[in-house]
């Protein structure tokens, strides 16, 4: 079966099953990887370049590797095209999605996140978990490669046949990046893959989104010279189930264990991310392997609190509301800012409003009835 | 001139002004307080029943207490009647506003938040200030009771003649509360008041609503048994820009400065509220005085800082930019909300997300559909 392959020096492979009628809003990667042993693909050969939501539904339930990265490069287009067939195949896979545990992951760059999650997955898929890792990178375009490094780090858990591993294309806005990621998600679950990382890197914004779309969250920290924290930004730890100190061995565990204790002090401040559950703090190292059964025992216990106390499920039945809602907002907004009356004056009445010389709400009037809305 | 009494054991006084055409959507209490001397009502008494813009914008400058009310309650008005006249008004009166401080103040009830404020106020009004308190507590409404029993409690502070305290009426969403307390805090600034103080209760949304509103966010928190903070919403701290420990008096005094350590400790791993502005924390008591003083201190730093950055003005344009957006999409939620077909399929179309039998997309088109917009 065709599959991309990763060239050297290429920052760049694109697969060559790129659909015809795709265009330049179709975008993704495709990475080097092992098929599962004794999984062929559903699809005949001769029908390769046009699947039908059924082939789709077949291929992802088998979790054929081809079929899944296709449908998750459908769910994650752009292009209008794509549309109609990526709404249908996520109806068909609804009753199958919904089972994994949703898990995000965050630390920026420096915290150790992709040899983290690299020795946190081996450790799952080594217990018989099936395990597939969402990564969204904000930085990363169509042409940026810098999840692609991070996934050519994550060599050995790229290669085992019970890990899938799929950077998400960066869009930016909440039909781009979240939209395709909470989507991917579900396409995910319905390939059996349990649990699911969401991971992405320490940014705010990116965070809440991510946020919205898992059951917990887990936020990576290093300890710094002296016993403080630091490789996060400030502000996201408060979105934690679980925070990891991480590198936590040799002449940096006594660090890392002063800061695990000033960390401890920061949570009693902090409200709690999820009701019901008390935050956690631990320390682990990926190098020597340490405290990483720890992390996912804190987090089987989060799941046991979280479906006792009924939090997993409220929250789950609430974001899902609220993501209709969130698409609903988009589509209005996006209509009204699109009109080409709003788009002319737009700018000039943000200019002026910013300036002092027109009040908000005047200039909402104005923006309003350009737009053929009545104020 | 005819003002309305606080009658003994009446909760609910109204003016006894109240337009004609303003009906069920019209709220709003006053208070009892002192006129200040020399300030003649602008207005003949024949024509006290309609109001100009013209006189308005006459009486908020001469800082008249019976026009002042009167303008608040118009722009405060929820009746489709006024709209037309708040606008005017909030138009002519813009080139006054925005020359003063505007400062946000929170703690939940237990933190001597009246009392403080109280004596923060006198401080002030003490040094020359004319200082505007609007208070906003969401748990009251038209008939509600506790922002009064409050300004009962401020009763030195509301009868010196440099100072106004004015309860918001509370409307919950974005186009109620906040709409009308941005408003009534560029009435203020046009009456010549400064600094403008706006309280409100330690409950998180409402906070981050009045920090898109204000230049300097302050919070008040109480020490507990221990060391360690209460009187709080956890959470709210990281939008103070300076973080008040109150009661800091008698036996309380040693407590309190243990946890002013502690909350300097927890500061270095929040984000700052103000770019360019390290949060600072005080003790203070309202009770003897003590601190109240470095309180307006540490804001006149908050403000020099803020001008040398060019922080203070970058906030105000961005939250001008905003605001507009934010009424604008508010608008477009309540029209799309507010038509019939989107009424009869809401609630259904919110059940079967939430139980999973219709994904959020599919729920979001036919919703989307229902308003007669194309998804």
């Amino acid at each position: 079966m065709p599959r991309a392959q990763l060239h050297d020096g290429c920052p760049q492979p694109r697969p060559d099953w790129v659909p015809e009628c795709g265009g330049a809003g179709y975008a993704t990667w495709i990475l080097e990887g092992a098929r599962p042993s004794g999984v062929a693909s559903a699809i005949p050969a001769a029908r390769r370049s046009r699947l039908t939501t059924a082939d789709y539904v077949r291929g992802v339930r088998a979790r054929d590797p081809g079929i899944l990265g296709r449908a998750l490069s459908l769910v994650e287009s752009n292009a209008p095209a794509h549309r109609e067939a990526a709404r249908a195949l996520l109806a068909a896979l609804a009753p199958e999605a919904g089972r994994a545990r949703r898990i995000g992951l965050t630390g920026i760059p420096g915290a150790g996140k992709s040899t983290f999650i690299e020795a946190f997955g081996l450790h799952l898929v080594e217990r018989g978990h099936h395990v597939a890792v969402l990564a969204i990178d904000p930085s990363s375009q169509v042409t940026g490669g810098s999840i692609l490094a991070d996934k050519v780090r994550m060599e050995r858990l790229g290669r085992h046949p019970s890990a899938f591993i799929r950077p998400s294309p960066s869009g930016g806005s909440l039909g781009g990046v979240t939209r395709k990621t909470r989507e991917a998600i579900l396409v995910c679950e319905a390939a059996g893959f349990d649990p699911i990382l969401v991971e992405t890197v320490g940014v705010g914004q990116n965070e809440v989104a991510v946020r919205a779309m898992v059951d917990a969250f887990v936020v990576l920290f290093i300890a710094g010279a002296g016993d403080e924290l630091q490789g996060i930004k400030k502000g996201v730890m408060e979105l934690a189930d679980l925070l990891v100190i991480n590198k936590a061995d040799g002449d940096n565990r006594p660090r890392c264990l002063a800061a695990l204790a000033e960390m401890r002090r920061v949570l009693r401040y902090l409200r709690p991310a999820t009701e019901g559950w008390n935050s956690v703090a631990l320390t682990a190292s990926a190098l020597t392997g340490e405290g990483v059964g720890e992390v996912w025992g804190g987090l089987e216990d989060f799941f046991r609190t979280g479906a006792a106390t009924g939090a997993i499920t409220r929250r789950r039945r609430e974001q899902a509301v609220a993501w209709m809602h969130a698409l609903i907002e988009e589509r209005l907004r996006a209509g009204f800012y699109g009109a080409p009356g709003v788009r002319a004056r737009r700018e000039e009445l943000e200019r002026l409003v910013a300036a002092g010389s027109t009040d908000p709400l005047t200039g909402a009037l104005f923006l309003l009835e350009a737009g053929g809305v009545a104020g």
